[in-house]
């Protein structure tokens, strides 16, 4: 199992590369709700492969400490009681010291398990949602470390400025790609791993539809902001409205104006907003009120699927997007423009189970069933998931006021 | 437009009707914000008539009192400054006699001007628009006074206790109709009113599924509440079990334990759960906790609507629900079993709009677009909805915590 | 005991004629937590005589309907559970007619009752504290009507605009009366009514002080308001200034600018400010920073009561407050400056039992004692207190930042 | 100046000694708005000296950074915009090296501007609001570091366990000792240094009364917890029993009970209770009702004040308080009976100016003065007070509803 525990320890490792350029303090904060601190995430990836392999696959395992599963426990009603969501960020203790002894003792015993070659294919479908769930942390990580920092008063950058990458200075001009009329497949088929809401595949009838080849830029967005977009109720959804005039929001999440220009927080720190790179950190509300002013619409997340099946080898040649160039293997990270995975695209398809779906026994069927409801399905990928974690059926999912994570907007229109 | 004249009249007639058993107290309150005072819904609907119509097309129309504007918008950004949705209960004034007044001013107005026989296409819309409005309204009155009467300490009845229809005794066990797997269409389709949120028609995939002829029974609800269903984690969505616990609920709404019997409040009063009625007053999470719990699952609103026009005929002999016997020219009120109209029925659908939907200009674009985000569709109609506001193609929308509408079940299946 | 028959009478009369001028629909609403409905005093002090003279004393006495224990108890623990206080604008059952019913059934009891002369001494202080009761809701149905009516966007008038009183033009400079020096008793002593929290007489040390012979004039305190006071944070206490920034309050309650003219709702309707009449409806918190913009201080309680005392009879020839004038025996409606009774006047002390206080056995003992903490005393009366209802060591309690109540500033000073 | 630089050095050492035992990540956290990170707590006092002193004046000194004036403010409105209260836990940025850096430079330039002996009275003034400040905040890192920690699920010891000092095994009976009715003075009279609340000197009224000889301890209070104290009203305020309902306290703070023992955690780590310990970490809605159960009251603060000043000297021989044992010189340390130290007792008094207040002009104006409404006043001190900081005229101030403090109770009686 030489691959496996190859595998294995790779993924571990990025995770603590990310971390890498953290002081100590980062590691324990949680400015909101959805921002974890760094240290959950280091502890709660690990308690994942503890709990639900070594534990119950590994004969003879002794647990680290049992006390670590109520830190660590993140939604898992069936795996005991845990620390409330909202109190993450007041678990001083275990300390990230203790944190990184418990990840490293985890890991020689994953290494060890992995060494006897007993993996049944349960165990080895365990192993993948692991591996898998821990890359879903490493963009969590990415996008929570950035809202801590971001959020804090002195905007520390997390990347030195010196790394900062060219922006281009022009974007192509969008075409419409068009498809045809007609009865289409979507969903996830093939031996390699996916989440359990990628399956199983299905027909979907799809009328004419154009999509838009990249996705909108900021020069493209601001149009609309600079248009007085924000305070014109006609974009809005009803809700989009409200939480308009609730949260005070005025443009992109960590964007603001300073002595008349407009500034955007990134992991390099302020910078000037640049007109040729994808807008991002929008919400669903955003978007779609966006794409309305623009007289078009989000597509659905099977329009997506097949447009992007249908045309991803057409890559443009300039363009990318480029906040993380840590030479860290996270998608977009190549210099190349990332066709179909620049930013988490919001498409207009609310996250419900497809036709087929078939909620799994056990603890992992806690993993993304329990959440089908009121929340919109995102496509793509962006520059801070890990590139052999994008796949053209996956389904991100957020809530509609969401916009800490890299999320964009690529526009629709029927025909 | 005589015939006109008399479908106006016949339906603010009914709309008072519905008020006719309230006590000058009822018209006022607002316990909770889904709840409007019915003086409200009187003054609103007429509004609603006055604003679009009369002021904008009958020349020469003198408001009844320009004021109003600011009390009986409801949420057209459009159409100005209004009062707090929150707050309406607090509107003690205009009185309910001076509300009165205000309704016989319009009308009288709309009489005089749909007497002038200038009614052009645009106008009939509006008109149109405007009477569906007012239907929608009578519905919302009867499950708001059920509310404002069900939730105080004296549990007063709002229709006479001799009126209570007989409950069946018994209930035919439910079958699965089948649909086979194909390209279907949906939509509204014909020359009738029909709102902008059921056009244009298209096509859509289903897979074979299967689809129960009636709808859930308390008697089959039950046994999923006292098997232990709303203690166990395992059936709920992640936001129903907040929902569950945050809220404290163990039962559908106006249901409670007393000496030992499970006892509901009807619009008759309290009575004893009767088993052979359909299950109502659910929300969304209990909707689909129940479903998963059977093993099943709720239908999509294609699915619905495909197997509502294949079946329609096909009413059973026996069964009925019975809540609404006043009289009133309301769904199901004929004694039969209202096949596809008992209760209204949450579908697996997120409310979004269909593939060429086209958001009105104006105002009345406000009316359905702006609220396509995180509620569920629910099909069918329900005892309180009235007889001539009941399509196959309707989308009726609320957020999956709602309780207060006739809400019911209809399970399905993929085959 | 026909002395007590009329006095009972008398006072069950006022209240209903302070009702009179309502609409059926203004006795139903609770716009705040702190503003019951009308409809609700009228049940409450009911059935504070029914339930602690009539059930406990009357020898036979049929309660009128169980039920209404839990509709009327408003916050006595001992007597059982109750309607939450947010509740009561939901009660729309009794209805008003119902409520007015109990009351006549109650009141003939009563009169039964006090027949029998048979009253002890413990039953003539429970009637003693019935009758107080309800003055203490003839000021409050006073006070919670007014903002019933002067939150409605229609802002209608509670008495005819005929009635107005003319206000004074001049009001003489305030000057500052002195007390020396020394040992003072406070507290009520003498065989008549008091409450609980007025006993038992003691002595307090004052010190050198002077204290304004008139309250603070609309004019001298929008002089507070123009020269920037509620912008300005260097006034206000921290929880003062706080409470601006969260209620967005700029002037006090009922108060707004039309047109460049700060205009008042007023019992009689809007009206513009008058400056020669006392500022009222102001929170503890704007009292107290006007006090701190003039170079001065609020009284203490005991300063306050030592005053009164001594400078009682000098009572200016001019000016008078006179919202109300309906020809109810309130106080302030004889048309002459009511001294220390114009507005219930916040003083610099918190509420605190005195010394010797002794909290009454049973129920009672809810009264007074369970509220002494976090809320500010106030002194005086006002427009709205029944005359025979003010004493000079009446303590008159709100939390700091309420201003629904006829509230007001007399400014003291350590000399 | 040598003194007072050995002031100043000493004062600022033992701040960092109270953080040694702590863990980088400890530094951080803000579980409850109440409870500051210790990190804010070490960059706070530094720029307290920094503003108020060094930049005012000490010629030429040039500012550490500039933007941590926004970080480290408290709540001075004339000093500027600073961070949210809530928000000081998310201050990850500056790190904790980094405040201690600022330290070390503020120490630098105060020890180079006390050597310039150039102190005139004002700035002396100064000098000692913040050595007396820094002393506040030493106490409150204990409190504030307890709670991180104690709300930890780990409950991590903050000192060694062998440390432990052992608990008396009795404790003499309380005694309570008279003092006769009369006029007294309180307040600071004397050249040190004391704040402004404590000034000026006054004279009070005081009738019979007796006062506790010590404080309340747990075995006592237990006794009330286990007669059902928590669950019967009449000894509670309304606003306590409503405190209680809502957050559900069944006990002190950091008290439990686990496997049939209650369970306390302290400094040491979990403990079983000790029923001769004062009991401590009481809300004042606990104490009061605990008085009231008891048939007592809480004393004044100037009962409290001028019984201390009488019998201070009468030292018990036995019993202490002692959770703080880590050679620190703060309260009760020495090993004694801190008689009038050992916690910090809740007065009946609320927190209000004396007659003769004068709150200082400019920024320190908004030292105490402000707070002056809704708190109640504690006196005496803890075992987390410094012992320089201690004085029978200082008057400490908390909300009712907080219990995070070392809050104990001593019973008083009108006689």
């Amino acid at each position: 199992m030489e691959h496996l525990i190859q595998k294995y320890l790779n993924t571990r490792k990025l995770t603590e590369e990310i971390c890498a350029p953290l002081k100590q303090e980062d590691y324990v904060a949680q400015p909101i709700v959805d921002v974890s601190p760094p240290k959950w995430h280091l502890g709660h990836t690990t308690w994942f492969f503890e709990n639900f392999i070594l534990v119950n696959h590994f004969k003879g395992y002794q647990p680290y400490d049992l006390q670590l599963n109520y830190c660590f426990n993140s939604y898992y009603e069936s795996q005991g009681p845990r620390v409330l969501r909202t109190n993450r960020g007041n678990l001083t203790r275990p300390t990230t010291e203790e944190v990184y002894s418990y990840r490293k003792y985890v890991d020689q015993q994953m290494v060890a398990f992995l060494s006897t070659n007993e993996l049944n294919t349960a165990v080895q479908e365990l192993f993948d949602v692991g591996i898998n769930h821990e890359q879903q942390h490493q963009e969590l990580l990415m996008t929570d470390l950035k809202y801590i920092l971001g959020n804090n008063p002195l905007f520390p950058a997390y990347l030195p400025f010196g790394k900062i990458p060219e922006a281009p200075d022009s974007t192509p001009k969008s075409k419409l790609l068009t498809i045809e009329e007609g009865v289409y497949e979507i969903g996830y088929e093939g031996d390699d791993f996916c989440f359990d809401n990628e399956r199983g595949t299905h027909k979907v009838y799809l009328h004419n539809y154009g999509i838009q080849d990249r996705l909108v830029t900021n020069g493209e967005y601001w149009a609309f902001l600079e248009a007085g977009g924000y305070t014109q109720f006609q974009w809005w959804q009803s809700e989009g409205w409200e939480w308009l005039k609730q949260t005070g929001t005025q443009a992109p999440l960590y964007c603001f104006k300073e002595n008349g220009k407009w500034m955007q927080y990134t992991l390099f720190g302020v910078q000037e907003i640049k007109e040729h790179l994808p807008v991002t950190h929008i919400s669903y509300y955003e978007a779609e009120a966006y794409a309305r002013w623009r007289g078009m619409r989000l597509p659905t997340e099977a329009e997506w699927e097949v447009a992007c099946r249908t045309f991803e080898a057409e890559k443009p040649a300039s363009a990318n997007f480029t906040e993380n160039k840590s030479g860290m293997p996270l998608a977009a990270t190549n210099g190349a423009f990332q066709f179909w995975g620049d930013a988490w695209e919001w498409t207009g398809s609310a996250y419900l189970p497809y036709p087929n779906y078939q909620q799994p026994e056990g603890a992992l069927g806690e993993y993304n069933g329990k959440f089908m409801v009121n929340q919109m399905v995102l496509r793509g990928g962006s520059c801070a998931t890990p590139v052999t974690h994008i796949r053209n059926t996956y389904r991100n999912f957020f809530h509609a006021d969401k916009q800490w994570q890299f999320t964009g907007i690529r526009l629709a229109k029927s025909l």
